[in-house]
């Protein structure tokens, strides 16, 4: 083939591929949103339906031969349609010996066990969803033997597909130094004298007040409501069906407004890196080139470093004000400012504090790795993650609702997905402080201009994520190698001040 | 093709057009209810796209060879299969000299129309919607151009889409025996001395109670809610992704709660419909075999025979004092039977008494016939509409937004279709005699068994439509040649004791 006919096929698949998933992510996330409950058997076999009939897209001879030649011409092009190919290759090969037939397979049971996940966590009951798993375990681990290039673990396979350059001799480093910077913070602020007020936490606030509360945010935070939605689940999510539809879940709970406020602001930030991102991007068809990390990063970025920073909250506090009239009368913003940061070691991780939250990530860290490698049994995983949360937080969850069944990634065939989370608070202090040489982040905040952080990110964060694996663009934009020297540093900063230790 | 193998192929072929077609109705659904306004674009390319894919296998010699045989064998099947193989050959033959390409740009321009009659109807103006549904009347003359079976004009090649057996000469009649049944009766209700309150029909309700109320009447009338949901939309609608999933929409105003009240009935009553049909109809694909007379016959029957007697109002009544506090607290029972009964000429169909209703049909029945006989021309329609609301019910629209820009049909490429809503009720008045012989129907409504008249219907009524077509349909549950008769009656006896005249 050549340049020419190259990027007609390219045209065409990418317009194909685009409209396709653009109309099956809506339909997913109409069905986690507001479709009726009986209708979910016949939802998940459509569903399955058009992914297969995708996959064996993916897998016809005319694609293939367009994804080998474009890789092998790749020099001829532009630097976005260059990472595409290379992209493009890379799953190909991945994906290569997986029949259709497997793929179907893998669909439906990841519908059926996310079904009977959340059927689960509604009845506490672990067992409903270990079987599901089990198969799911049992699939991922034959796609990974099926796979042409070879890591030394099976989970390493998995690793690659998120962030690539990442294994398990890198994560584990990683992890003992998230564990060694955390754990002795942890224990002084727990010893720490400093009382922080926390009964205003759960004070009353109706979901009608809540949801104002919600567009306010993010308007607040730059994101464009004219090209996203914003709807209810339980487990918050953000979706990108398309260009001009970027699409965030969050959930309401009367006695804790605070949960609904953070989990915006985060599926808020994926979002916003969603909406952000070069418009070629879209035109070559890579604009979900970002790894999960690299989401991560802003998701958590625009959850904690800017969210639970001290001057932005400062307008949260005076819109919750505005809009809740005499609620929190009582509460100054000093207590305010702490309860927000106040560090509980807890059950929860999307609920968890900034500073405990990699332990909850380091526990699903080793438990998933445990699964893919073989070395662990998903009959006693409720028991196992029970215990490590004895072990590095120091509580246990009643049942499994609190414990196992809280996400739904296992159940949607997401391994090696969770140290995601990790590396982007990471990343994300390593960016903070790239950003503070460019423009006084907290007096931006102060003047609440969102915008200009945002403009910020667009111009040296987006605009490169997807063009790189995870370590080189964090070089790029830092000009450091990364390390977790700097989150260390800003947690500890940070949690100094508000604990007086 | 022997019998199995055919039998083999319509599986296949109903289960591939159920997913799709699911997948895509409630992609159509959310665009209708919540995706961003700025996706309307690639919203449009994505669905013209999916769209046209499925035209393209409804062309291809597998399937065509597939129907022909179907229909040469039929008789060997047993009565679902035979009418199942007959409509679609039907479909088969009208279709069959239309191009993909001439699909797909009708198809891209019913979806940019559509877009564009919310757009004008915002901006109150029809001049930006006259060029779109120019186009559209020109492609349907063109499609109708390529037919091999003749009509006597044109349009009734439209309505035989739409009611087979009917034409334009049985129709002029039917609206003729309509006009000289209403108009007389109206004029004499116009002279009548009886006052009737109508000051409490724009009280002010809250849309979260008037959402508690049509989630009321929708149990109330036995819809279930586990398969089915409720949403929001300028222009209520109802459409049937799947067997357990029906959906409606309805509006809210503030200051005229009943209007989502009789929406909802109304709406519901299709929803109704859809969810009581024979399961054999959804294994053998013929779910959406009855036509739209069948489904106005329902939908009305729910909104004006059930929706507006006095003894299912008495519940409502109750109900909205429950729901409404004090509101309603100077209204009695008597008043409120009347109000909600009140004849006044009025400009929007949707909010059209029941004894005018079919006056509006007739105004849109002139018009289309014009528009697709080609005698009407687009430029003129709005100027036209006003002159035939000014002759039939003496009133006339303010701006194109109360007149022509009112119903979204004709931009979403339906002609043909409005006599079906006036047939729908002459139909209901003679369905709702043969349910006396067997139930009270007074009695059984003052008891709010909805479910009993629920149930005869789908005995009676559902499960006979999808086989016929809707003359001989009617005469099956009733026995009787189908005539205007029944209807006027029921008009004269209600109205005349309302208006004591």
């Amino acid at each position: 083939m050549n340049k020419k006919e190259i990027l007609e096929k390219a045209n065409y698949y990418n317009e194909y591929f685009k409209d396709y998933s653009y109309i099956l992510e809506v339909f997913s996330f109409d069905h986690e949103t507001v479709a009726p409950i009986n209708s979910t058997n016949e939802a998940n076999k459509a569903m399955s339906r058009v992914s297969n009939d995708l996959f064996k897209v993916l897998k016809s001879d005319d694609y293939i031969n367009y994804v080998i030649e474009a890789y092998n011409h790749k020099d001829e092009f532009d630097i976005e349609y260059q990472r595409k190919f290379e992209l493009q290759y890379r799953e190909y090969e991945k994906s290569k010996n997986i029949t259709p037939e497997l793929d179907y397979e893998m669909s439906l049971t990841i519908s059926t066990a996310s079904s009977m996940w959340k059927k689960a966590k509604e009845k506490n009951d672990y067992s409903l969803f270990e079987p599901h798993l089990k198969k799911i375990v049992e699939l991922k681990r034959k796609e990974i033997s099926l796979r042409d290039k070879k890591f030394d673990t099976p989970y390493d396979s998995l690793l690659d597909d998120y962030e690539s350059g990442n294994n398990e001799r890198i994560l584990d480093k990683f992890f003992e130094d998230i564990k060694n910077g955390i754990v002795p913070l942890l224990k002084r602020i727990v010893n720490s004298k400093k009382k922080i007020r926390e009964d205003f936490l759960t004070y009353n606030v109706p979901i009608w007040k809540q949801e104002k509360l919600s567009n306010w945010i993010l308007n607040f935070n730059d994101f464009d409501l004219n090209s996203g939605v914003i709807s209810t689940t339980e487990h918050p999510f953000t979706c990108f069906p398309s260009e001009h539809d970027t699409r965030i879940t969050t959930h309401y709970h009367e006695n804790d407004y605070l949960s609904n406020i953070f989990s915006v602001a985060h599926e808020g930030g994926h979002a916003i890196f969603g909406q952000n991102e070069p418009h070629k991007f879209f035109t070559v068809g890579m604009e979900e080139s970002m790894t999960s990390a690299m989401h991560e990063t802003i998701s958590r970025f625009y959850e904690n470093i800017i969210g639970r920073n001290r001057n932005y909250l400062l307008h949260l506090y005076n819109k919750t004000n505005e809009v809740c009239g005499d609620t929190f009368k009582d509460v100054s913003f000093d207590e305010f400012y702490e309860g927000v940061n106040i560090v509980r070691p807890s059950l929860i991780r999307t609920e968890a504090d900034e500073l405990t939250y990699c332990l909850h990530i380091l526990i699903r860290y080793e438990l998933e790795k445990g699964l893919i490698n073989g070395t662990i049994d998903t009959k006693d995983l409720n028991v196992l993650w029970n215990k490590k949360y004895k072990e590095y937080l120091g509580i246990e969850p009643k049942g499994d609702k609190d414990g196992i069944l809280q996400d739904m990634h296992w159940g949607g065939g997401l391994f090696g997905y969770f140290p995601s989370y990790a590396l982007g608070n990471a990343y994300g202090a390593m960016i903070l402080n790239r950003m503070k040489k460019d423009l006084d982040f907290d007096e931006t905040l102060k003047e609440g201009n969102l915008k200009a952080i945002k403009e910020w990110l667009k111009n040296n964060v987006f605009n490169i994520a997807g063009l790189n694996d995870p370590n080189e663009w964090i070089k790029k934009i830092t000009g450091k190698e990364f390390s977790t020297k700097e989150y260390i540093e800003y947690l500890s900063q940070k949690y100094e001040k508000i604990y007086q230790i």
